[in-house]
């Protein structure tokens, strides 16, 4: 039976109830995390706790839970649904409230956890370039973990349509910012680059990691370059898969 | 007790469950009608419906009920909570779904409606324009009425944090697309104008009533424009409210 962290309570997944009237389901009005856990160990909490809570303050929502609290239920979601490898996601929502978009004051946040399967090993992965739409770098959104991923799921649509794994997306210059659910990084001139974040990168766990470990330079990065990369890398905080042009 | 209308069924709104899985919840994977109930029967439905259809069409979500059905849920929803009168709001979402952006095929989709009263008439909004995040009329979620409000929800936040009532949100060009949650209408130079769906402007089902209505003309609109108006009109299904900037 597969169980949810729901509020502080591990319930079954079948009967967990998210109010339909949740600033989650009805506004996008949330935030999330994907963490790996590994032999029962959270990965990068600090770093993931880190990014939730800077999310929180640009949308102005209060994290209900110490990082301590959190990092119990994503150990806990992942060991009683019998994982020790998993993928755990964290969810905060504004929770519900009435119509309209000014939030309840107080507002009672909901946070989920789920916790499933790591994915395996995947073959390198066929992008495209998503032409039907791109990332706002001049929102704020383009640099939190919003839930507010219909852009990414039109481009990944457009990937799968044209027979793709995933895509690239631009941003409003018609530079590259990321892939529709990944960072991106390019073997170029025998160095590693990757688009700073106000070209509309995620500020992604893995990707800061990958930055210090592959000396990697954060610079604009043109559809150009894609061309002409010797190498093309996607990150996510579950690991990272080789990627080329289809 | 409130009722809602949930996949087909009338269910007291303390038990009414979405799935924690719902992409609508997780993705923002979703779109919404907000729709004006007068004595009983549901105002400009077929403009609401054809537009729910356009984006549903958009992201490649099936509609999985005939207008007819749509229609008598709306009526339902309404006078089975006592009310003549009412707000209507139609979500649609793509449903529960694993974790990833790919939909499950076939898709399973939500469909809620609640309804609650229509709101009083308002004193003129004070608005102001907000700096601090913009809409992208480069995607077509600009042109579709989807649950991704959270750029709107910043910018309400921060006309809230100026003492104003709402927002006017700019294009990533810098030109007026509409407010927060209603378009926008100025009075300049002795006619109605108000900014195009290419500029960013949601196709308002009042929108095009008005333009109709006051022979209003389409065409950019700069925040000079807003300066030099003479009246200001913002409009939702739900009716019309002035405005000036604060």
């Amino acid at each position: 039976m597969t169980l949810v962290w729901l509020d502080g309570a591990l319930v079954p997944a079948a009967v967990a109830r998210i109010d339909p009237t949740d600033r989650g389901f009805t506004l996008g009005d949330g935030l999330f995390e994907t963490i790996a856990v590994r032999d029962g160990r959270g990965q990068r909490l600090e770093a993931h706790f880190a990014r939730l809570r800077s999310g929180a303050d640009v949308i102005g929502l209060p994290v209900p839970l110490s990082d301590d609290a959190l990092a119990d239920a994503v150990a806990s979601v992942a060991a009683d649904n019998g994982l020790g490898d998993a993928a755990v996601r964290l969810t905060l929502t504004a929770g519900p409230g009435p119509r309209g978009l000014p939030r309840p004051d107080p507002a009672r946040p909901t946070v989920l956890m789920t916790a499933g399967p790591l994915p395996p090993p995947l073959p390198p992965a066929r992008l495209i370039v998503a032409r039907g739409t791109c990332r706002n770098e001049r929102s704020p959104l383009s640099r939190i973990k919003s839930t507010n991923y219909l852009d990414s799921i039109l481009a990944r649509r457009e990937a799968e349509a044209a027979g793709a794994d995933d895509a690239v997306m631009l941003n409003t210059a018609g530079r590259v910012a990321e892939a529709t659910a990944a960072n991106i990084f390019l073997q170029l001139d025998c160095g590693w680059v990757t688009p700073p974040v106000e070209e509309g990168a995620l500020p992604g766990v893995m990707r800061a990691a990958m930055i210090e470990a592959w000396a990697a330079a954060e610079r604009p990065v043109t559809v150009d370059d894609l061309g002409r990369a010797d190498a093309i890398m996607l990150t996510t905080a579950l690991g990272l898969r080789e990627a080329r042009l289809l």
